[in-house]
């Protein structure tokens, strides 16, 4: 649960980092940046910032902020019937992030999960300004922000955050909002 | 047809204008930018400068770079068989684009077409900063930058070029560089 107060302050972050990386937003985008703490009530360490510029039936493109250290916990897209699962390219604009996939484990990982009993993907891959890299349906994936946050675009097929299936089954992807 | 010299020219004028709108390129995407005369051969009337992103099976990104005045000329994206034709929505970064759809025309357009006798649509959209607007499959469009250029984020469906149907029957869209 986020309380409005914890919810402006990561969106005011959210849109200074965004405005240092050269990204414009509407006043209207600004006002719904969207804060999830994934329902872990540990929001600097497992949360996202986003926007959402489009997303149609076909189509989807975000701009995510993390801060220094944060983590977007560990998932996988599944697909439903005969729609395949969702596919995701992240290109880094600010910051550096370290993407872990499923693959050969990095020895010496950079990151420190933060509930480190619910993410078994360890491959790693460093993500600077002007890197990217596309993640097919079915892969499990998660990634933390280095010691300088980030800003990362994300172009995708179309976000269905119903159908994300996170290791951690604590995790709760609608953000619940706390009274003041 | 491009000389490599024009090329040159106008690869480095886009580097610019996307530095300058905070884009980060890595050495490979500057030394491959894609710049098209549409085959008019009056790139800086007729022409595009880019940067393909991603173009996977299902999903296609791109940065454009327009220079003052320089137009993107009038298309649509037609399917194949099962495949729908393309779906993009253009967002601009910097400066201020002009985009025409099919639809009521506006009178007095801000844009004059660089050969009117090959352009039909002209329901004028003028994007700014932050702005976006998408066009679905099978929607005639064109657009031109303004007094200052473009630098214009594409999210997409599959870019197929080779599907694309110009109004002007004179365009080739693949770009043929003369000897030096």
């Amino acid at each position: 649960m986020l309380t409005p107060a914890e919810i402006a302050d990561a969106r005011a972050y959210a849109i200074a980092a965004m405005t240092d990386a050269g990204v414009v937003l509407t006043a209207a985008e600004q006002a719904d940046l969207e804060v999830s703490d994934f329902g872990l009530g540990d929001l600097t360490r497992t949360g996202l910032q986003l926007v959402v510029y489009v997303n149609t039936d076909r189509v989807c493109a975000k701009e995510m902020v993390l801060r220094p250290g944060q983590t977007c916990p560990e998932h996988v897209h599944v697909g439903a019937g005969d729609e395949l699962g969702k596919e995701e390219t992240f290109r880094v604009r600010a910051g550096e992030v370290w993407l872990y996939v499923e693959g050969d484990p990095t020895s010496a990982p950079r990151a420190v999960a933060p509930r480190p009993e619910h993410y078994t993907a360890w491959h790693e891959i460093v993500l600077r300004p002007g890197d990217q890299h596309t993640i097919m349906p079915g892969t499990k994936h998660w990634f933390q922000a280095g010691p300088t946050g980030a800003v990362v675009t994300e172009f995708s097929t179309r976000s269905t955050d119903e159908r994300d299936v996170f290791t951690d089954p604590d995790i709760r992807r609608i953000t619940v909002v706390a009274d003041d």
